[in-house]
Formats: structure tokens, C-alpha cells, sequence
């Protein structure tokens, strides 16, 4: 959800919805939009791609009922033009929030997953996304990734390079591999802040 | 490594090849075979597939230095006759050593990648394989993953079911998704006892 604001607005003018007002008589020093962090469900990320989680997935024993498979969580799309799929590791730098996103990027070619490895309940991390297309900075969206939940971007989507958040944080990855320019990056015109 | 023994004799007659003699003058109820466990490395698990860790990998950095790609620590091969790639979830039931070894099964069309999640440094997982084509038992390996050490059974290759170990453990799983049998199990004419 995104509003302009003045910075030191953003805490206290917000509404419930994430609005802001700057206060009668404030001078904003410079433009930065807010977005707002919206807690990672399916329904609100479906838009953009898959959240990987065990919540809502189809299940069922296996192995002598000693092992039960949580079946395609998340379907890879990495074919294209020769395509592999390779499994990687991504070992992402803590930040902290408040974020300043300034640049985004996209694969036209392909899926995306990311699945944060060793984590605990505490460990988060941010995933910020926008329709694939033209980019639409003010259809961007940021959720927040809590424990091992992880997001898969469909074909084209774009998102913010890695945030991890508070620690660096391992993630294994599940991407296209080829020999061939599958990356675009945006640098936005205007910052964002990306807060809670 | 395979001995023939004796079950009681196996933890005190055993060499430091694993190798194990039944005492003169015992009577064995029952033949059992030993399968030492060996440390997974790279190498040792090389004939079977590929072990996914950090040791070894290429990496680079990528986001403007904040991210650590470690690329392509497993290539998938899931795409023969129109398969499709999914990332789903085990949830693998604990099991103590000595564990008994009776079935093997082996994916024909395809690789199969496990990765723990949420692991620490204290967990582990056996993993049993045997070389593709017919099973050959006396060819049976046994080896003790640590921490989120991952690995991808290649094509074809024999291997046991998930056996998690001391508690229960959840594991990431890249493997071929589509409507046909890609599944052969056999279960052994006698067990195997694997144990450290």
C-alpha cells in the first residue's frame, strides 16, 4: 500500500489503511512514498507468484506413513529457451527497517523461488513485488516472509533484490540456469520506504 | 560398507573397516548384514548424485555485493516426458541408529533433491543408496548428513526412504511432478543393519 508522505510523518500519521497526511504547516524536505508492509499470505501474493508454506497445501503419508510429502508447494517455470533449473544457495545481508527501495528487477524467463534455510519463528525477511509489464511503481506491494516461509516470483514479476531482515539469513534458491541475459533492473525514479 | 555378522556382534567385533567376525562357537538366529556409515562428502557421494552445501561451490556476490550467490550447487533432471518441476516438503519422521535397512526405491525418470530446513548444527540424516540399474545389495552406501547438508539422488539411483534422524525433520524436496509412475521399489531379501 503506498502513500507520499513526509518521512517523519510516517509513524504517527498513519491510518489503518496505511494513509498519511502531512500535518497543516510541515514543510516536506524531499517526496519519499511509504509502503506499507503487509503481513505473506497466499491470497494476497498470488498476484505476483507463490508462497511456499505449508498452510493450505495438499498433503499425504508416504514411505510407510513415516514421512508425509506437503505435495508442489510451488511449480518452477525455467524452461524457456533451453532453460535448466538449478538449485542455489543465496546468503543475503540483515537489514533493517525502515527500508529505502530504489531499484527493482525481474527475469522475463523465469520463476524465482527463494526458501529461507535454518531459520527460527523471529527470522524474517521483506518481499517486495510489483505485476509484471511495464513497472508500475505505484502498484508496488511489500510483504513480510516470517520463519521458513518462502516465496516463489512467477515469470516476469518484478521484486526487490533479497532483503533479509535483523541477520543474514541463507536461502535456498530454485532459478533458471542458462547462458543468457534473464535479468532486467529498474532503477525507480524516487525511493520507497518500506516500513511496518 | 557391507560386512555379514552376526547382530550382537556388530558394535563389538567391528574393525576399523567395519568389518565384523562372528565369535567361534556362536550360533547366528538370523543373517543380518552391517552397513557402516560413512561422512557425506562430495566425493564419496559422487557415483550416486550431488551433495548440496557451501564446500566447494562457486560463488559470487550479486545485489550490489549484498547478496552471496553459491551457484548451482545441484542441477535438477526432472523433465523427461514432460515432466514438470516441483518444489514440495517432507516432514520425515525421527528414527534412532542402528536403523534396519529393508526397501529400496529409485525414481527412473528423474533426480530428487532434499534439503533439511530449519536445521541446526546438531541434526542429521542418513542417506542409503545403491548404484542405478539392477539393485545390487552388496553395493550399498550408507552416509550421515549434518546441519542442512542437502542432497539430490541422480537419476535412477537407488536410494532408501527419508529417514530422518533422532526427531522429527522437514526437508525442501525438488523433484519431477506428473501424472505417471516414476517410483520402483524392492524390498531387500534380507535387511541391513546401518549404524556408525
Amino acid at each position: 500500500m503506498i502513500t507520499s508522505s513526509h518521512p517523519a510523518a510516517i509513524p504517527e500519521a498513519a491510518d489503518k489503511h496505511g494513509a498519511t497526511k502531512a500535518a497543516p504547516g510541515s514543510r516536506a524536505t524531499c517526496d519519499v512514498t511509504r509502503l506499507r508492509i503487509e503481513p505473506l499470505t497466499s491470497e494476497a501474493f498470488a498476484p505476483f507468484g507463490t508462497v511456499i508454506q505449508l498452510e493450505g497445501a495438499h498433503h499425504y503419508p508416504i514411505n510407510a506413513g513415516t514421512t508425509e510429502r506437503f505435495h508442489a508447494l510451488a511449480m518452477t517455470d525455467t524452461d524457456a529457451q533451453g532453460g535448466r533449473t538449478g538449485i542455489s544457495l543465496f546468503r543475503g545481508q540483515g537489514f533493517t527497517l525502515p527500508f529505502t527501495l530504489r531499484v527493482m528487477e525481474r527475469h522475463p524467463l523465469s520463476s524465482q523461488a527463494f526458501v529461507p534455510l535454518a531459520t527460527g519463528a523471529a527470522d524474517r525477511y521483506l518481499v517486495v513485488v510489483a505485476p509484471p509489464g511495464v513497472l508500475q511503481t505505484s502498484a508496488l506491494r511489500a510483504f513480510l516472509a516470517i520463519g521458513w516461509q518462502g516465496v516463489q516470483y512467477a515469470t516476469g514479476v518484478w521484486h526487490h533484490p533479497l532483503i533479509a531482515l535483523d541477520r543474514t539469513l541463507d536461502f535456498l534458491v530454485v532459478d533458471r540456469v542458462a547462458n543468457d541475459a534473464n535479468c532486467d533492473e529498474i532503477v525507480m525514479e524516487a525511493p520507497f520506504i518500506a516500513d511496518l
